[in-house]
């Protein structure tokens, strides 16, 4: 088993992700959000690349409700913002259409693989477990923030690298677990998108994003029918 | 001055490179290649992206000389291959256009910068210096492998950082200067390209690439004519 990793989705376009599982992580903020949202049992996740998809979704079938960000605010007309904060017993039950910057790009990108999961510190380990069971080559995908590389993502990506007995470690991916061990989990507040969060006075987020293996909950998509939900 | 960096020169799409200096860095080997035939006294380099392009320049003007690869190996109908060795007196006088799988696309891909630099291991301290001198924001261009990540490369963009003094670094700046403090420079011949390099039989070049410091000469391409040249 090979455990690969690309610093930003736009790699994948040089990848074949035949066969293998592909595991999207977005810590700020959509992979924490949708876990969280799955916990509070929302009874599934969609993802859409544009916010138009989402409002022709939800005209065609009412009882969806729709979630997302644009410039990490919420999407004028959509449900719910971004904040895994947000998601309550409000969500039980409904199904969800989510839009973002950055993650559900990167799930959409994904899409060739054998499986996609999404992962998020809250559920690294269990992801890393859960991945090694699969016992197929496995591509680790940061979804950056707006195409650049981040930190965070890529931090998560190495603990899982770290976690993953018996893989053989591309280049990049030992490049990310480098990465993970020279950075203390608590110093990815200071990262760009970090920093970006605080700035518009989401602090509580970020300590939520920032809490490693808090969840046993791994998120997967079905993959015929593209909806996310726990395993 | 911020220094930032992108991990393969597809992210190049999300920056806004107007008024900085580019630095592209291919050590395997099209930069290294480059540095060794203006040292050996070539009049001047132009990269094209295509192999068709440097043929019907070469049809437009036969003194233009040929040099680049396709899988590693030297084009057929081609003068020169790729390999830093092989750029002697012969080339002396000569204008070369060249092609490559990796770097002169890289290169290709910078063109919005103020200023484009060519830099590897035989340069990075002295490139270090010259881009300080410029007093520019900087971005550092590992051109990677076929689209993706390359070690040998990101290390040489980390070296750079590393003696670049007073700039800021951005996070993936600071992960490159991460990896190449937790590699050693002969460490980099197990990269995946130092392994392609070795089954060709290639070791030579990969130990001429990796000789850090050997040269204090620094390639800058004429923002004008596109003509890169010994400064």
């Amino acid at each position: 088993m090979e455990i690969d990793l690309v610093f930003t989705p736009g790699e994948l376009a040089y990848c074949d992700l035949r066969g293998k599982t592909a595991v999207v992580i977005d810590v700020f903020r959509f992979t924490t959000a949708a876990l969280s949202a799955l916990e509070a049992g929302a009874a599934g996740i969609f993802v859409v690349k544009e916010v138009e998809q989402a409002f022709q979704m939800r005209e065609q079938d009412p009882s969806l409700i729709l979630a997302g960000e644009r410039q990490a605010l919420k999407v004028p007309g959509f449900d719910f913002g971004n904040s895994p904060l947000e998601f309550t017993e409000e969500v039980r039950g409904k199904r969800i259409i989510w839009c973002t910057t950055n993650g559900t790009n990167a799930v959409a990108m994904a899409q060739q693989a054998e499986e996609v999961i999404l992962a998020s510190l809250r559920s690294a380990e269990v992801v890393a477990q859960y991945v090694q069971e699969q016992k197929r080559d496995c591509i680790l995908i940061p979804a950056g923030l707006r195409g650049r590389y981040s930190l965070e993502d890529t931090w998560c990506a190495g603990y899982i690298a770290q976690h993953f007995h018996g893989g053989v470690l591309s280049d990049s991916a030992k490049a990310a677990l480098c990465i993970m061990q020279a950075w203390d989990v608590k110093d990815l507040k200071a990262s760009r998108h970090g920093q970006v969060l605080a700035s518009l006075a989401l602090t509580a987020d970020v300590e939520y994003c920032l809490a490693l293996n808090a969840s046993r909950n791994v998120i997967k998509q079905d993959p015929i029918s593209g909806w996310c939900s726990l395993i």
